[in-house]
């Protein structure tokens, strides 16, 4: 567990290296040290790179047997707070640990990176220390929701990374959302729903209806179904697995349902305490209760990841506890072996292309057929 | 309950009259005319102009006692349905029952307008025949979202009416929101927060930061307090009463509550019918998950208002049943009874007539003051 340069790798290879940002959470260095030795009891696969205070690690990580020889702590005093503004952290942020995280799988030393720290900081840091995949614009935050889907979660983004969004990155969201919940669920073919106000063709907004065009002729390329247009109360539906919309909208809607199933829970709370016959009648319950919360508890469902960038990062909730930690990491193992990050550039790439040419032939062509298929993603092999 | 030309009062002047669409809902007008007996059985103020098909609606009066000597019914055999564009039927819509009702609020026969029918229909019809208030440049729908507020519901808007709002539109929502909600809940000065994706101040599009500049401003002309931004977990917090967004989002927002809402409620259902002694649990629980269901009851929440036009009319749900019709026919009455309209009128005139001031000045003066407050809304003595 001593001090080693950026640059080498401390285990196995046969083993898949987290880089854990241990700092930023609501709950402090325990929490993200409690969520790596759960994941490493139940993973053998799975090695840390532990970000954070040497002297406060060394002594949570001393504590949990099932990470022993399986952490490597780098030391980064810094810390960045909720409060931190992403500009901040640009400038003067090179001593934290989320910086170190995100630096350390930069340089090859992970395979995904992990923090519950400030959105806005990680994404910002994430930008700098990453950059984007070729052709992407802007990247995205993909967020699980609970939902009556096959998976048990449909994803959603843009869910906060960019308050606007045109025509092209909703189509590269919709490309990097499937490809993304293909690899996290097993889902061949997921199937693709653009937010909207309404289902019929000649509802919303002009970006909108333009995005709906180009989503569904880069279907084949992107090997996912497209839906059409799904509405706020299709989100947790068993028609669509990947919500597609820009980050104001989808960083309100994905408020939106926390709040909603808080005011649910508060409620059911107060009316089960309400009498005596209630109580029981919650003690009854209770176990019905609790598999509710399970199905529906957002710790389990823990992680935003961070599409579009040359790297994948997880974004744990700030009020995660071991539990959601855990789960996030687990998120994060997914992606790094499935390797899907090459392929969905690939994708982007030849659909960018596509449309670059179309819109320079378009005083020649006004035709809207189907985006032409690269070679390499189109022979059906690749599973990515 | 003969048919009358338009424009004859067949009430008593001490009833307000309620214009009812009765064919547009999912449930057809048995629902509707159950609805207004609910209604009449609890309050003897209320009397209606019922618009449809007459015979069928003579023979469902006649079951209802509560209705004798308080319904006049408008003969108006054409009926508008979910599938008709609004365009459709400004153009072809005039024997509507939907039409119908809206008329005789035109013309003074009823002092508002509830309708079950197809939203985007009903406010083209209503556009068209009540015409904007001075100053508004879209009208809005104003939706009540059960909340842990001190009234028991916020309010939302606009969600739906538009799917872009400028900075001076959500102005005009801040200023229309907050009379709709000290009008419909007795709250005097109602707290107005801007809907963003974080509370920081930098954080947002642009027009939503100039519209929070503006709303502040007018907060003593709109006799409202401004909370700042708001998330969408705050939706249905105590911290706010009226909540000002673009229709695009809140109508996402909307539905996505409603869908998390019904997730919640499928799969508390499914868990407690898993195995016997849940069965019971649910047995016992059943008088506070019923109380709980009732809190929550979009039914008794019923009534989406329009806001922004020379006459109240409220939109209620599609698939209402005669709790929740009668719901939405206490609010028209309500507010029908606060004549808040003229005074709204009146604050967006003013306000409306010193922002021109403000950009004309624009290149002289670019400070930020107080926007005038007109006298009438000044002196402290009306409650509108």
């Amino acid at each position: 567990m001593s001090d080693a340069p950026h640059g080498r790798i401390p285990f196995d290879a046969s083993m898949t290296t987290i880089s854990v940002d241990a700092m930023g959470g609501d709950y402090g260095p325990e929490a993200v040290v409690g969520g790596c030795a759960i994941s490493a009891s139940r993973n053998s696969d799975i090695a840390f790179l532990l970000h954070g205070d040497e002297s406060v690690l060394k002594a949570l990580v001393a504590r949990e047997s099932a990470l022993a020889d399986r952490v490597h702590i780098i030391h980064s005093p810094g810390v960045v707070s909720m409060e931190d503004k992403p500009a901040q952290i640009m400038r003067r942020g090179r001593d934290t640990s989320m910086w170190s995280a995100v630096t350390a799988l930069r340089d090859g030393q992970a395979q995904a990176a992990v923090s519950c720290g400030n959105t806005g900081a990680l994404m910002a840091v994430s930008m700098l220390r990453l950059r984007k995949l070729p052709g992407v614009h802007r990247p995205a935050i993909a967020c699980l929701w609970p939902s009556h889907g096959p998976y048990g979660y449909n994803t959603m983004l843009d869910v906060g990374a960019d308050v606007r969004a045109d025509e092209e990155s909703l189509l590269h969201y919709a490309l990097m959302g499937s490809a993304y919940f293909r690899n996290a669920f097993g889902a061949v073919h997921p199937r693709v729903g653009l937010l909207n106000v309404g289902t019929e063709e000649h509802k919303g907004r002009a970006e909108i209806k333009e995005a709906a065009r180009l989503i569904a002729d880069a279907a084949e390329v992107g090997r996912y179904e497209f839906v059409g247009f799904v509405e706020g109360n299709d989100i947790p539906s068993a028609h669509v697995d990947v919500i597609v919309t820009d980050g104001f909208t989808g960083n309100v809607a994905l408020k939106t349902g926390e709040g909603t199933a808080k005011l649910m829970g508060d409620v059911l709370r107060t009316e089960l305490e309400r009498s005596l016959f209630s109580k029981l009648g919650g003690l009854f319950a209770m176990r019905p209760l609790k598999r509710m919360k399970k199905r529906l508890d957002p710790r389990l469902a823990n992680g935003g990841v961070f599409l579009g960038l040359n790297g994948t990062v997880v974004k744990s909730h700030g009020s995660a506890d071991a539990t959601g930690v855990s789960s996030a990491i687990k998120l994060a193992f997914t992606l790094a072996q499935s390797g899907f990050q090459d392929r969905m550039a690939e994708r982007i790439s030849a659909v960018s292309d596509a449309l670059q040419e179309r819109l320079l032939k378009a005083t020649d062509d006004a035709g809207t057929g189907p985006l032409a298929a690269p070679r390499s993603t189109s022979d059906g092999t690749d599973q990515a």
